[in-house]
């Protein structure tokens, strides 16, 4: 499992610098604002999972990879935006300085614009679908990343900051901020190999405990995890009065919720062989996260 | 002409509050934030030259106002992220207040992240074209706007703040940051409308003097203009010691290269007949440009 991780994300790498380099830029400070934040390593565990499912529903998930590559894109495009002095003034992400304390934060929202909009450049490239298929991976994609999803879920943390909020409306920001673009990596994956209608709905229920249970260990790590390790300060949450699942639950019951969900997104995996033994392992491993 | 100009111009406004109102938003405030800007008027010229494309094949352009929407979408999401305060730091566009006045800059970054998303969404909902056509105007869409077209020219605007900067750079500069979209506005109605491919041709040599002259025009109007009407300050190019046709030029050149290019849009209308008067009109009206 350990192996297969790191070959898919070798994969990721190499094909993240080729989609990106394709054609010669307009501004060559543009691309390399873009590449900074794009060629910075991270877990990849996006293209990882659209990839996944693509196995378990039987295809070779790789010939997927650059489908893997636009949602990274934007993905990447969303750390950048976050990070901006407007949003989160963030100075250091993944041990790096943040792209607009090198760039400047007018060059940083233009490269993360950039980024997103070759996303969709980059999903069309997809080779061996139909376009039925890859509309509706566009499709997806768009509803995911955008007002009622990722941009949502930011636009209510940027409202929520510095105040206590319900953990219903925790709860509905964690599903736009990273919960849709998860559900968009795993159902595109699905999409892309041809999975027929349960087994789409099966990997949407995966998909939405994955998005949960990701979210929870998150917020568990922002306490107990090692600074050096996650390449960020510990305990900003708190000092931030940001709810959390851990300021929300406490600790004891943050970590119990997020075993009872990793649960339910195994068992969501029944109708699967052992073709979804890595989805299982993906999602297990959220529970001894240590990034 | 007038007439028909108005009548489309309805449509428009129509049209773009009803894609942008589709669902029920997830958080409130950033939906205002989209509406705010996205519905305070404006020409409405990229949505009215696709459908006019489409018209001069043959085929009635109103058929199409709803990618004509999505490209109001990223033009307005562009004109949010340029006023920003990291970038042009504007306080006033079309005579109201800029978004981020209003919201702050976090919002207005989001928003503006929201509608460029959202476009691509609205494109996968246009009528009566295969998914071929479709996913064919979702590749013009992105190149156009992306790193290589928009993002890209605003970067070269971007580095090249206060000071000179050649021709050929100027020029490359305009190319990406307002030429790039009305090529894609006059290339996807051609499309859309079933072009054959010297239609496809001769209308894209129309866009390139199309986007030329609206820039030399555009940079005409700073000198001459009116503030009331234009809704910013007369002669800020000047003081923002910021290369333009007019300062690269003299004002009597520049009025000379408008007028030569205009006739070379024109004579590329060739092969059409008086269902392309509508686009010929659009392209002659620019020499007298009040706004």
């Amino acid at each position: 499992m350990k192996e297969l991780w790191e070959s898919r994300k070798k994969l990721v790498e190499s094909h993240l610098e080729k989609e990106l380099r394709e054609a010669a830029p307009l501004d060559k400070t543009l691309e390399e604002a873009m590449a900074y934040s794009l060629l910075a390593g991270g877990k990849r565990l996006r293209p990882i999972l659209l990839m996944a499912a693509a196995d378990a529903v039987g295809t070779d998930g790789t010939r997927f990879i650059t489908t893997g590559c636009a949602i990274e894109m934007i993905h990447t495009y969303s750390l950048i935006h976050d990070d901006l002095p407007a949003m989160d003034n963030d100075d250091y992400r993944r041990g790096k300085l943040t792209n607009h304390k090198v760039y400047g934060a007018g060059m940083a929202t233009l490269a993360g614009d950039a980024l997103l909009t070759l996303s969709f450049e980059v999903m069309l490239r997809q080779q061996g679908v139909s376009d039925a298929v890859r509309l509706a991976v566009v499709r997806e994609m768009s509803q995911a990343a955008g007002r009622d999803g990722m941009v949502g879920g930011q636009a209510i943390d940027l409202e929520s900051e510095g105040q206590e909020i319900p953990l219903e409306r925790l709860r509905q920001m964690h599903l736009g901020k990273t919960g849709a673009l998860f559900r968009a990596a795993i159902r595109s994956g699905a999409l892309l190999a041809g999975a027929k209608t349960e087994q789409l709905a099966a990997l949407t229920r995966y998909a939405e405990a994955f998005g949960l249970a990701f979210q929870i260990t998150d917020d568990i790590l922002d306490v107990t995890g090692d600074e050096a390790t996650i390449g960020k300060p510990i305990g900003s949450d708190e000092r931030n009065h940001k709810s959390t699942y851990v300021t929300l639950l406490s600790l004891e019951r943050a970590q119990r919720l997020a075993e009872e969900t990793v649960a339910q997104g195994i068992a969501a995996l029944q109708p699967f062989g052992d073709e979804a033994d890595f989805l299982r392992e993906l999602l297990r491993s959220l529970l001894g996260r240590k990034q």
